[in-house]
């Protein structure tokens, strides 16, 4: 099992941890600390050398932060988390609503005299800092660089990692790492750029056609790199297999350790291009003339290519054979045999195992029926596992990584016999669903133009979801990845290529949950006859797996949302019927007979 | 008749004007200069003294600039001018397709050894000129501050206006002028700031309840004003009454006459508010402390209260029952009659003007018959006008300026049996207003957002509009009013009191065009049982006219589009019948008929 169940933080481990962290603030002459989720790569999975935010407080989700103060300490938490982080944090940590409630507005409010509040340039981005220094003019707070001060106090943290960095095959990328260089290169050329500095992982692993495995889920390398305007890249890293790495890598990458990246910054002559959005503080301060620059990667590994793409439907199609054994299995099993949140994720687990070509799930599997199933990123442990009851909905939100492809999938079962209000609900949700993934519309508009296409059904009925529609799907990279996004805060153009999620819920605090996620591609439009003489871009569904038609009530459907059903299950049916046990191919026929 | 039909330019004058221009600036030594079609109040309409692009270009539009340079000039006009240009302006002008080709990449192309532009600092915002300068930047192009040449060239420029003000009762505005300065003035007062000084004659008119009749269709005085922050507030007008006007303001409000405006910002001690979209240069230019910050009316004068809601029902019903009147006219003489465009405008101003109440038309109406339909802000003249012709749609976008409010109509006729390419796009244009017109959504959301609702019909056949698919309307003030918007502008959240169009539109170059306008204004939404607890909002519609019913393809309608339309034709028919001629309602009857 890649999963675990464990409770994994320890919230009475806080109040003393919290007690010692005080102590090395009042030796450093800091009124406060910034305990950031984040490592030097800001992504979304850590190492767990870098699990300092849970180790302090105990709060586990992908996102947030901790701002300890000698008279309190705020844990900062988005909507994903409110009711998480109850469970997990202990008294002496406050749950702060976040974004609602900015660091800077805290900060004004907690320290009304001003202060010295220490932070570690490692794990803030420059936007980071200067958007909270702007905010925090004139009220007598400074943000102080510092070392780690966590890191100080944390006797048994562990070793960063030092795994293997394998080639990615290029019928996979599509693309030979020379070329990604060398086209890369010429873009900050054209800018009279002499390099970037890159430090998200996956851009590195993108651009040099390597994949790694030194965080769980995300099958990356932390590693660092500059790519000089001539194509040439160093490359910093502590990979165990360096030899054989510089062999794939050839002659125009040279492998350095990690620990001379920051050394060999300075001496970098002329403008250097970094992310001030992604890139450490360090690295910021580091550079003798540094320009901001999107990391040069980002757009184009968010356009996949062919193979890319071929890849992405097949690892869909392997994938969706494995939640077609799951669902048809959880629909016998479900009536006959107790069955907990845990036996779902690990059912469904073995099923992509037994594919023989799961790396990696591409997250922790998200099973919540009944009340858990409102909690938006739940992750089942032994204290909350629940037992399945009948008349509950059951919300599996997962996926796989594939050398292939990465796959996110969420279907939302009835447990037994739904109830009219959790029909009607899902319901809205899958027009919404429905909606997006008919969507066309002229190129140039970007995700927070689109995102009310899937809310607009639940907005009739005075309901909505707290999450964006969609995110950006990595190519056997990160499940999360940007900056394609159908959400408020999508504000890059969609262009062709670009794997997304569409995933409206709707979530009943202490009752249900309900979310229906299929991943998309961005495609060029077929235009009909009589169309505009314009590019317009449309979605091709990559997922093919039966929404459940117990929770459907057919009669909300209009005749075009009802054909558009009808047509996914039919195809559904044709593209998974010949891959799959004769007992799932019996279940199969009949979830997807047309309605 | 408020409308007049000349081709009110001579583009046969524009090469002369043109050399005329160049030798002004050869002799002041500039290498260009901007005509923009603005005034010192950034308004829509302009008086005759102000409409220096059409006198020297002979384009008309709304919107627009020319820069003038020694080897070409350049007409920038957006989407909707894209065909009218090419009839007003002679070859001596190139137009330019804005804002896909920006006035500094046009620049660049045609000074690339730089040069000196110039500008009247009246007819610029700070933020226009930053912007540009910005842009400019490292080209070697500078603009430069002149007076403006075209009035030195301009031998029979008319006087400025001086028309009378009249006081706007409160029964209408809902508010006194005097609880209006003093809360405006509360506000600069908490942000420090001494004095507001205030350029745009909509909220001038809305903050001292005053209208006035300076320039067409818009019916406000062409004044500036200076709002301290202790409710004082020094206006600034030639009006002919002053005496009459002084009574009407009360003794916190000084009279000065026009000229002695500029004059009286440099001595203003402390930091003073001024709006940087919407002042000229030359009034932030003025003064010693300015402060960039939104015009502080704007906000207050969008969210309308009850008794403005209340008017713009009560407009809209008058306005209504006008346009009955004429669309039942219609019906009966277009088989029987030769009708031309011009008709169609002269006969719905005769139905306006029998309500006794119309105080002007809002805008132009735009009559476009069969091609013409095409052309989005098509204003017919002798030249143009078109007779109607069978199987042709007609396009009629009108309004009329009443004490009570302001309405903005659009309806698209069918004359004699229309085509199915016709029928099948008008009912998609319908399906996009229908679903606006229902849409609800959580507070906070702005046009942008929302924009893609309306256009969704549409982009499923491949088809857009090239507009926005809302602007704001004012109470009794311009038809074109700030900051809301349902469009890719419109990034200022929703509010309650709001008022908007929502006109999806379709244009078929050559062949026809269809826009459906109703009015609309933001509300709280009714929360069904079952629904979340968030605030909502959603739109009531304020215009009731029948849509025409040989243009729908009921076919093509889900379930609930055509229950809001029969509801909707149900509601029409209901509110006029009794408030209309015989003949009219035996019409409406037959239009509002369930389908």
């Amino acid at each position: 099992m890649f999963q675990t169940f464990e409770a994994s933080t320890s919230p009475e481990q806080g109040p003393p941890r919290l007690a010692a962290l005080r102590r090395v603030m009042r030796d450093t002459g800091l009124d406060g600390f910034f305990v950031p989720r984040a490592d030097a790569h800001q992504g979304e999975y850590v190492a767990p050398s870098d699990e300092r935010l849970a180790w302090l407080t105990g709060f586990t989700g992908s996102a947030g932060f901790c701002i300890a103060l000698a008279d309190r300490a705020g844990v900062f938490i988005d909507g994903r988390y409110r009711l998480q982080v109850k469970d997990q944090v202990s008294d002496a940590f406050a749950p702060v609503p976040w974004p609602e409630t900015s660091p800077q507005d805290w900060l004004k409010q907690a320290l009304p005299n001003g202060g010295q509040v220490g932070f570690d340039p490692w794990l803030h981005t420059p936007g980071q800092i200067s958007a909270l220094e702007t905010a925090l003019d004139g009220t007598g707070i400074t943000l102080v660089k510092t070392g780690n001060l966590i890191d100080a106090i944390w006797p048994d943290r562990p070793e960063g990692p030092r795994e293997k960095i394998s080639a990615y095959p290029v019928e996979n990328a599509g693309e030979t790492a020379d070329s990604k260089r060398l086209r890369i290169a010429e873009v900050l050329a054209q800018a009279g750029q002499k390099a970037a500095v890159i430090t998200l992982p996956d851009s590195i692993c993108w651009l040099l056609n390597i994949r790694g495995t030194d965080i769980v889920r995300n099958p990356v390398a932390q590693a660092f790199c500059i790519l000089h305007a001539d194509g040439h890249v160093d490359l910093f890293t502590d990979a165990s297999n360096k030899g054989e790495l510089a062999d794939h890598l050839g002659g125009d990458v040279t492998l350095h350790a990690k620990v001379d990246f920051i050394q060999t910054l300075p001496p970098l002559t002329g403008p250097v291009r970094v992310d001030r959005n992604s890139a450490p503080q360090a690295v910021a301060d580091a550079l003798a003339q540094p320009v901001w620059g999107d990391d040069p990667c980002i757009l184009p590994k968010a356009r996949k290519n062919a193979a890319e793409i071929a890849g992405a439907r097949a690892a869909h199609h392997r994938d969706a054979c494995a939640m077609v054994e799951f669902l048809a299995w959880l629909d016998e099993a479900a009536p006959k045999t107790t069955l907990t949140e845990i036996d779902i994720v690990s059912r469904l687990e073995g099923f992509r195992r037994a594919t023989n070509a799961l790396r990696d799930i591409s997250f922790e599997t998200i099973a919540g029926s009944g009340p858990n199933g409102a909690i938006v990123h739940y992750r089942v442990t032994h204290q909350t596992n629940r037992t399945l009851r009948d008349g509950e909905l059951l919300l599996v939100d997962s996926g796989g990584q594939y050398e292939d492809g990465t796959t996110d999938i969420t279907r939302t079962i009835a447990i037994g016999a739904p109830g009219e209000t959790e029909r009607a609900c899902y319901t809205r949700v899958l027009q919404g669903m429905i909606a997006m993934s008919r969507a066309q519309w002229p190129a140039g508009r970007d995700g927070r133009e689109l995102d009310a296409i899937a809310r607009y059904p639940l907005w009739q009925a005075g309901l909505d979801y707290d999450h964006g529609t969609g995110h950006g799907v990595g190519a056997y990279l990160s499940v999360h990845e940007g900056p394609q996004r159908l959400a408020r805060a999508g504000t890059v153009p969609l262009e062709a290529g670009m794997i997304l999620s569409n995933e409206p819920g709707y979530y009943r605090e202490g009752a249900f949950g309900i979310r229906l996620e299929n991943l998309i591609v961005v495609q060029p439009a077929e235009m009909p006859e009589g169309a505009d003489k314009r590019d317009m871009l449309s979605f091709e569904t990559l997922t093919f797996v039966p929404f459940d038609r117990r929770l459907i009530a057919a009669e909300m459907l209009s005749a075009s949302e009802r054909a558009w059903l009808n047509g996914y299950h039919q195809s559904v049916a044709d593209r998974l019927q010949h891959n799959i046990s004769d007992k799932a191919r019996h279940w199969l026929f009949a979830a997807t007979a047309p309605i």
